[in-house]
């Protein structure tokens, strides 16, 4: 209880991630605490993710893939509120049975991401769980101040973008859980790999962030789906959302899978673990928007419009062919 | 995989979390991020601490106290940098098999301890991780830019300053790993139960936080040891600590215990989750450093003095009667 719970503490620091704070604030980890010294005239913006072993990553991910996740969800958010992401502290809790080398790998999957995305890590903690590997990150991103872009500030007439595409990574999740799904699905294997690729590593949109920062009224990352995640922005401003479901950005892989089987459709709107901008722009606001998506390589898609409230509950209406759909279905949360 | 991490989360949040975030960029935890507004003109600092149930706190701990534990050994690490806590984010990893009413008990433990400490929750993360509890911390203090008072910076004739007393939290721990050391010990029943106490339930000495801006020339707090955490500031500095053993701060019970048994004294120095401050100050900082720490009702022990390194390790030398003596032995860490 005592004596082994810092066992190797200090030499996992030394070695691996020691070399990761990069920043003067960090003190090459050797304090109990970071320095952190924000612009003057901006605000920080602060997310926090946990991921477990077993729940939001498999036993057998590469650890350079665990590593990256742990971060890019993160980012997603911090870059979902309008913010430039800077920096991150680490709470690491290793496993009861930890591969010879899964340090050493994971923080080679921080050191390409901390490059990747110019980030640094300031400082954290290492543990042993006495059980499973649990990860918590909490990120900060900084921007001006009283900028915050938040999701609950959606008006009705706003414009609803998405950014890339939907449901891939739910898609994949499925096929990494159910490996029969492969041969049902009828897909290339390239198609296959493609959407467990994108279940295994988030693309969160960071280049986007000034954009969102400018030019959106509302704005959050989708992590729980589709459905769940543009219902809480509904929720929050009492709001309903129409949705051309024709208008849902797919990838090749996931509108071939569909048209195969069109009930992996609640998959793709409900699935989660998307990691995509989901913004509301003001209709005045549409062509700047795109414009400013545009420039930094982010694509965005128009998917549909907030209303007022005509009954009694908001919430997301998906509409095909005019008629309205329902999002019910295998593995998917009941919304309509 | 999918569909359970989320169970009940935004049930959670609004019940028992919202109620929590008071302050203003938390937004009603009704956002994927808070946004954090630090006084012009001062950094952050910012500590992470992770806790697992059955490393750092018995199972069977009241859940309120392991809140207070979580918060508490985050603010020790803040108040020995010489900040003032402002504010935190939580990741709560529920375990696989929580008690009906854990959660609810854990925030009123989190809801005593913002008010007596005057802090807020700013943000988190809740997640089952399928096995034990695992909480994360990343606490945040505030002080005037470029004034953090790192561990690394003590010069040799420095004074070496402890508060409270030492040992208590490591001979409450022993008492919970093996109760048959209770009636051994020859102790009250008072004496044990404020041993017990002092594991549960550390008492960060936050009031000094001014003291240790203002006067002290590097700081940290003590959670692995004396021995151990002295070590790494002596280490860090290429100094000795030559520690007085007659002056070390030790309250009745451990006082009591060690005249009845010598062998418990590796524990007292060792044993660590003191989580009171170690400073180290300049002899002419010496009186205003008291005063100003007097002030505050925080009580310090002067315990000996850094020097030059006359031998190939940097490290301590506890002295009693003109000897150094070893410190080893059951449950002890080996230093000398």
């Amino acid at each position: 209880m005592m004596t082994d719970r810092k066992l190797g503490e200090f030499e996992l620091i030394e070695r691996f991630f020691a070399p990761l704070a990069t920043g003067q604030g960090a003190a090459g980890l050797k304090d109990d605490a970071a320095a952190y010294t924000p612009q003057p005239g901006h605000d920080l913006v602060i997310s926090k993710d946990m991921l477990a072993s077993g729940v939001h990553f498999f036993p057998d991910d590469p650890p350079e893939a665990v590593a990256a996740k742990a971060l890019r969800v993160n980012l997603s958010d911090i870059v979902s509120k309008g913010a430039r992401p800077t920096g991150y502290v680490l709470g690491l809790g290793l496993g009861a049975d930890m591969p010879e080398n899964w340090v050493e790998r994971f923080c080679a999957g921080l050191a390409a991401d901390q490059e990747r995305y110019d980030i640094s890590l300031l400082g954290g903690d290492t543990i042993s769980t006495g059980g499973k590997i649990v990860l918590s990150v909490t990120l900060f991103g900084e921007m001006p101040s009283d900028g915050i872009v938040r999701r609950t500030t959606a008006q009705a007439g706003d414009l609803i973008f998405f950014s890339g595409t939907l449901g891939d990574s739910s898609l994949g999740l499925q096929l990494r859980l159910k490996p029969e799904l492969a041969e049902i699905s009828g897909l290339s294997h390239e198609d296959l790999a493609y959407l467990k690729q994108r279940y295994l590593l988030p693309e969160p949109r960071t280049a986007g962030y000034s954009a969102v920062a400018r030019f959106a009224a509302a704005s959050m990352d989708v992590s729980d789906g589709l459905a769940a995640d543009l219902g809480h922005m509904c929720r929050a401003a009492g709001l309903i959302a129409d949705v051309t479901v024709e208008s849902l950005p797919l990838s090749g892989a996931a509108r071939r899978w569909l048209e195969a089987d069109q009930n992996i459709w609640p998959w793709i709107v409900s699935g989660g673990d998307d990691y995509e901008l989901l913004c509301a722009v003001r209709p005045r606001d549409r062509d700047a928007f795109l414009a400013a998506m545009r420039e930094t390589g982010t694509h965005v898609t128009e998917i549909g419009r907030f209303g007022l409230q005509d009954d009694a509950d908001p919430g997301v209406r998906f509409n095909k062919g005019g008629t309205v759909v329902a999002v019910e279905g295998p593995g998917g949360y009941r919304h309509v």
